[in-house]
């Protein structure tokens, strides 16, 4: 980051170039790198975030507007994932290896030679920043961090909506490098739209990780895919979270589902990429009723213009369908409560399953079963599916099938707003919710998006990456002829 | 395969459809299919094509000119594959089972929720079958076997190279799903250019294999990218599987270096996917004597006359370069033997580092190390680079770090033809050796390209999938809490 423009310019052609090809030459030695300082480094850079929190909050309040609680705890999250990858980096697991030894009688009718195969770095990474997550999903975010846990350096574009907090994280990325002594191409930050892509159809970036609209995140995979050598792209775009609400849980729990919905939908001014944006009851439930009793419910200041104006919009296209209307909230700072109902829904799925990034929802009333499950299948990809129900029955068995037929993330008697980094996470899902639905963008499962796998044959130990080695110096979990071992 | 076509004829675009919907309906049968019932299927199938053989090699010498011998190895080994990936049913380890209980302390600075995740299978998968291995590239080979294994509907595109065994074996297959009590449309076979491109761009279909042509394949690509919903497109194209003899080696093994070239190159008359195409040896080494002295070498007849014509077009794309002369060979029938130096090659590499798909290779002379290891690090994307050496030293450690940084497979003394099935294999690489580099087409690991992981947050034991729930009623391998465990 030698080249970072501490302007609010954008990254000029030749910056981007520079940072593009110092990304190149560091991709060697840090791919090399010794797992203890790799792990090093991401503590490094956990370390500095929290021992920076009193600069890097009040300053992500003011280019964001999002609350201090909100922003505390997303800086814990963010150390918190950071040191998570420096722990797999420690285990070796991601490195899948493998070993399989000569055998001359191995049954597929030839002798089966000596392959010990494990993964490797893929390369540079570009990583589009989020407007919504300062720092869990920006510059220090979980793609950040499970890309240079991964031993590839990491290409930062910058979201506008933040960009003095941008350059402040990048500066602490910046010394957790040099203090572990890797190539300060290993990490860079770039601005502007054209610097984005012009780094996207760099020859030497390997994969691309983005979070971010639909439409902006298809036009870069579109980009991706039509360069020379097409690259793995990994987006997240956009999701509705549908919530499906059985009889039995909204006649027992009408209240605190009311609760939980208003929560979910105000909460960061309903800015997050699982903010429920459908929710399904059952016709004459008590839920409108108890959400019509507790809103209008404030929302904070959106994040900036940009983000206000596209939630104005995509607002507008749900509210201005004859028959949709407003069952409270709305006015400036309030959740936004649309209703209509599951058959007008079914009848224009396209325009009313439709992603409000902000604080709204559309409550939709089924009035059978039939007419519930319809509307749960109808469903395209999405990042979560959520359903409440008092029992395991047929029509809860059938929710779960379709919800999981369609998400990454199936929730039961859960609000999908709160996203735990864990070993067991999946945060993806069928397009439009991921461009690529065997990955995940959170979760220490992140790392595998950037890595591929290298399988040596008949190569001598002393040849032999340590890891894959008889001895095993490194101790890294591995399979040997088909059975794991350690 | 109820609508299977028994005449020459394309597939219609109304038995696509049909072909393609009766796969959709077969989806969650197959996907929730028991693994014991899975695995009885893949082992059927290898049955069938074993007490078939003496029917099945006959047809397919006669329809793609490939010898008895080779075609009897190939059979057996489609037969083991399959077997193989039953066998990987019975063990679920391809499932990535990780279960996080809920934990009120997780550090993250909110409460952990119980979390378990697992591999589900995509949905249909359209394979396009390669012309050159018709048994085990083809309709009952390792991209099939994957898919189904992974729990997902298969579509074949036929190749065109071989219609009457690939209808068949089809039959086969039918009767394998017909006996396990699987839907019909759970195996689909497709023939013609149009019937394919209207399968992948069809809704319902959710992956793409495919062995084959650079063109082609990248055409496919193109397509499965411009779909109003992408999908994965694991694409394994072209490759030159260069190999790089260092002077040590060319020396003293230069007689068996030279066997063991002619051998590689034409046997199944070159034309493998990992044939070697470019192989670098010192200058003034003994090895092109020796190929001389050896050559010509017979090859057999080619697949068909596309193939053929095909052959000739890249071979005339590398003879009439005005640095490249004929070392040996070339008449008909025979390997084709060609020349030129390593200052050419990295002067011309586009032209020169082309494949060629049939018995002929390009033998490049370098002056130096440091022209041979600029010539290893000019190498683009490769299933394999081979190096043959005497020793660990400078020079072999860097061509080692070369190859893996550019291919899928390293090699050490061996020559690339041999692909052995087993747990570590893998057989892609980065573009335009796949189009997908952290995924393998051959293999035990090629069944995770037909899956993605769902997460259940807090969902009850009894709505759980059974591999999900805490008393482990399959056995699967999993980890709990970050830690494997049985």
């Amino acid at each position: 980051m030698t080249f970072m423009v501490e302007s609010d310019a954008d990254t000029t052609v030749d910056e981007v170039d520079a940072i593009v090809e110092a990304a190149a030459a560091a991709a060697g030695p840090w791919a090399a790198s010794e797992p203890v300082d790799r792990a090093r480094m991401l503590d490094g850079i956990a370390d500095r975030l929290d021992a920076h929190a009193a600069e890097l909050i009040p300053l992500a309040m003011r280019e964001t507007h999002l609350a201090e609680p909100r922003l505390a705890g997303e800086l814990k999250r963010t150390s918190f994932q950071l040191r998570l990858f420096a722990q797999q980096v420690l285990d070796g697991g991601f490195l899948d290896v493998r070993i399989d030894g000569a055998d001359a009688d191995w049954p597929m009718g030839a002798p089966r030679p000596d392959l010990r195969r494990m993964n490797i770095p893929l390369g540079p990474v570009l990583n589009f920043a989020a407007s919504n997550f300062p720092f869990a999903f920006s510059v220090p975010g979980g793609d950040t961090a499970s890309a240079l846990a991964a031993g590839c350096p990491v290409i930062v574009k910058g979201n506008p909506g933040h960009p003095a907090l941008s350059r402040a994280v990048g500066r602490l990325i910046d010394e957790a490098i040099a203090e572990c002594g890797a190539p300060g191409g290993t990490f860079g930050l770039i601005f502007g739209r054209a610097a984005g892509v012009q780094a996207l159809t760099h020859p030497a970036v390997a994969a691309v990780a983005f979070t971010g609209s639909t439409a902006g995140g298809r036009a870069l995979y579109d980009l991706a895919c039509r360069r020379p050598v097409p690259i793995p792209f990994y987006g997240e775009l956009g999701s509705i979270n549908p919530v499906f609400v059985t009889a039995d849980a909204a006649q027992s729990r009408a209240t605190e589902i009311a609760e939980g919905l208003l929560t979910a939908v105000s909460s960061s001014a309903g800015q997050l990429c699982t903010k429920p944006g459908l929710v399904a009851v059952p016709e004459g439930s008590p839920v409108p009723a108890e959400l019509a009793r507790t809103a209008p419910v404030p929302t904070g200041e959106m994040l900036n213009d940009a983000i206000a104006a596209g939630f104005a919009r995509a607002v507008e296209q749900v509210r201005s369908h004859p028959e949709v209307r407003v069952l409270a909230g709305g006015g400036p700072g309030e959740a936004l409560l649309l209703a209509t109902t599951a058959r007008t829904v079914l009848a224009d799925r396209d325009a009313l399953m439709h992603e409000m990034f902000g604080p709204a929802t559309l409550l939709v009333s089924y009035r059978d079963t039939a007419e519930l499950l319809a509307l749960a299948r109808s469903v395209h990809g999405e990042l979560t599916v959520s359903v409440f129900g008092d029992h395991a029955d047929d029509t809860t068995r059938a929710l779960l099938a379709a919800a999981a037929g369609t998400a990454g993330r199936v929730l039961w008697n859960a609000w999908p707003t709160g996203l735990s980094v864990t070993y067991a996470q999946q945060h993806g899902g069928p397009y439009p919710a991921s461009t690529a639905p065997s990955a995940t963008s959170v979760g220490t499962a992140a790392i595998m998006r950037f890595l591929r796998p290298v399988a040596f044959q008949s190569v001598p130990e002393e040849l032999l990456p340590p890891q894959l080695r008889t001895e095993n110096p490194l101790g890294v979990p591995r399979s040997v002829n088909g059975a794991r071992a350690q």
